[in-house]
């Protein structure tokens, strides 16, 4: 059976930027749990959904937490599978302060961070780490690949239309 | 069969970093291809060497660089594959300059991105991947998280008593 | 014959900025393109745009981007022709992310980096390299140099006017 | 009873800058204990720790942690201790990835970080955490003040000095 | 008798952001007392202020400034009292240098600090300071990290059902 | 005959930031020139303008200059009169580029410099350098001093008023 | 006859970084002058220069400078033609004063900058600034990326017989 | 009676860097005091020989500290006189945050601010405040700059042999 990806937020509030994560994992047809779990004010969740995710059917997790995000790792303490850290933006240096603290981990625990406010590309990645072991979702990252290339070329067209008027 | 890891490299001067994610995934008992491959002075060798990349039989990119370090990024734009990015540290602040030219990709196209010269976490992150749908490999996981953990237990033990003769 | 300057960019979002470039080279009869190219999205139509650059009659490449910007050292990578990077700002440290991903590259494939958001400086510095070996365009720039010491002067006469009513 | 003060670190190699904090809690009298535990690879003994320790005796936690450092995070989720944060210096910017990691938590779950590299505050701060409700140790800390000052007041002599010889 | 804790700002521009602290010392049940104090326009009275603070009955001081935010340790340098740094968010950096300006102090002289705008979390801490000698506010610190805990959990139940209607 | 103090401005959009200066110069009875010159589009005026600076009866010269802030370095190359630079904040991480440029000058030439924007600061700074050989003006610097410290004595009964009706 | 191009630098510590350059130009058969000019201590010298550089045949100009580096600046304050940037590397920062000072130039006056320390790509921008109209030296650079990719080639090689041993 | 300087620095191990400043001041035959004053050891003393400056015949107070660097600020606190500060490097980030901890100061208390490490710079500073009305040293800083100049042209002709015989 097709593994589940979790995505799970420090705080209701990063769910407008975690809202593209859900969007794209719907587009790719794989099955998703939404969580708010925080690293301080709910540890012990957290290490409970950590230590169960991989029996639960979780194949990734993306964890997304601002400022000293520590969900990342925490989740990571408990679990073997791959888990991908997206740093959420802040007003402090536009989130270097998350993403340092995501992407900086010790030795023997990998966040696979992605960038500030990430949220798409964290979904893109665990679909493509899925895909290692899915020739349909393999599949469908090619096609969403060419889509990609060809709004861009469509991009293309569109200003050289608008620039030959200036 | 199981998937390979490529651990491809942006220079021959990052070898000396890289070295540390070949160890581990020999230890892991994962088969590895090592490359030097550079985006922009074998661009042409990057990108062939990319699309073939899941035809060869790999499931997983590791690609080091540093500076303006776009490897990642060019070989993410090849394949489907999860690419995982390890920022080589400079001279120049430390390696936020690799850091940033990793991590900050723009939609679309992801890389998994560890800390600056997190070689070994590379090594795991896509062991952790491959893991997914590879149960011998999970257990081999579980059992070195087991290991760390008695390995900093005996620091515990050890830094205590080196305390207590203080 | 006259060689022509390239204005690429990573995606359409870029336009607003570049406009000042296209209105420069306007200015100083250059002719220009300008093409939605994305080293990650369309690296096929990049490296093709790259590779036959020289013999389209182009002089000099600008290319813009923001992020991991790496558009202008994919361009880099298939040409001996000038590439002028543009870095666009971003919400992540003011467009920080951008420059170093632009200024930082590696030994043998220069990328000659303006200022954040520094599309105007783009197009002179295109003109200034083409006017190497085009008295008239040398000229022209001579001309601009003098423009805009006389918009400086008159703005120090007025807010000299401006104090005396303080 | 006096309470007592915990010194935890993230890793054995940690041990070198923290020996200041434990050289100054025994000059100051107070009791201590020192632990390595890992918030990432000893998850469950830092817990089991953080759980307990108030009801062990102690009143502060010091907390020693380098990179993307969670520890003081981890354990000031488990205890309403005051917990202090010591970022560790590393070679990414000095330790800015420590700092930012220790201070920047988020609402609710603080943790007192002092300079990186400062343990040797830490255990001034942990020191006057405890005088608060103990006179003998408020008496302590003045008179280390004073010495302090004496120090500064001899070298600014002994400085006088040697300018006066040059 | 309980002791206080003093909230000094350096500014009346820093109300805004202390209110949040003034706010959760009230519902902890602590006195408090609230001053503007700059210690460089007042450095007479802040000085003053500092070296009665403990006598006055203050078991804490929360000192907010910004910029090159001093205050914190200019009082830290005439109490032995804790003295809880709030560095205050500026346009330069997004308070880069106020938390440096704040953190780095030299050895002796302690402040600490919390995150930039972190009024909440040091008055959470100035009440965990004072409840290491307070079993009645240690419980009142218990109830709210179970209130902490219990809001998250109603959040993540909330945003499962919001999530579940997309 | 007293000295004047010169405030010149790398570009009139600068003139909003100055503004602040000029009026601190007025109140103080400082006589002033305020001039827009600027080092790379008008070097021939703000040589001109600095060789001839001391002649002109001037004291003090304070330069404004934002980005690549090279407006008081060029100036202090063609004059030995002290030379007071205000960064001018950018959206460049907040002025970060501003300061540096300005306050990292080379051995030999210094440049004076304050704050991101400090534009009443460097009027107070160079109504300092004036003082040095002008009593009356040393007299009304204290009186602004006192006045200062007034404001804030004010501002801290107030706030306190404020908080008791909370 | 053949553009030349200026190596300049604002002190003669800079030599050991820019002899790169000039190993480089001479690789390619390029006439060079270098000369040690500063900004800020000889400004008439720096100017002279700049003023009579397209007369005297140069086609582009190298200014190398460090901290507040404004020598780039200054010198395409005095000529149209291209000026490129080498920021050179300091103890702030790892250069990040250096490359900001350089990069951020004001509308108008560009300065292609390329990487700290970058000596040896400024080289290369200006062969091919002067290649835009020199078809000889555009097939030496031609030859010379033939040659980069060899060389990436062969330690590829070698590499992976490295590996093979291990 | 010429005015003296006041080199003060907030640790002995200042003595190092400031000692560059003392042999300027030397050159310059001016006047000075040296003082270990410590903004937060030697608060007291800092603030006795702050009030007492002017009386005491200074003219200038240089103040060096590291990492939160309040000296300059503290001593700004109590004197009108102008004050010179110089950020002491420090392995956090080469000095960024003695350099933020001492420009940033807040309204109406500047603080001169030179390079990090800048002694030599801070007394040729403060040479130029006390030439404004010193038409002897005035005539020494304008020789100092001839020397300086002179110095670079004999750099100048020194590499330009050296160059020749590459």
């Amino acid at each position: 059976m097709a593994k589940k990806v979790a995505v799970i937020m420090g705080s209701d509030s990063d769910f407008g930027v975690m809202k593209n994560a859900i969007a794209r994992l719907k587009e790719f047809g794989i099955e998703y749990q939404v969580r708010v779990l925080s690293a301080h004010r709910t540890p012990a969740q957290a290490e409970a959904f950590a230590k169960s995710a991989e029996a639960e059917g979780f194949g990734v997790i993306i964890a997304a937490a601002g400022k000293a995000a520590h969900l990342g790792g925490v989740i990571a303490a408990y679990t073997t599978l791959p888990v991908i850290g997206v740093p959420i933006k802040t007003s402090m240096m536009g989130g270097l302060d998350s993403l340092l603290s995501m992407v900086q981990m010790p030795k023997g625990i990998p966040v696979a961070t992605v960038a500030v406010d990430g949220a798409d590309n964290a979904a893109i990645l665990a679909a493509q780490i899925l895909a290692v072991s899915d020739l349909q979702l393999s599949e469908k990252l090619r096609a969403f690949k060419v889509k990609m290339e060809q709004d861009v070329l469509d991009k293309d067209v569109q200003i050289q239309k608008e620039v030959s008027t200036l």
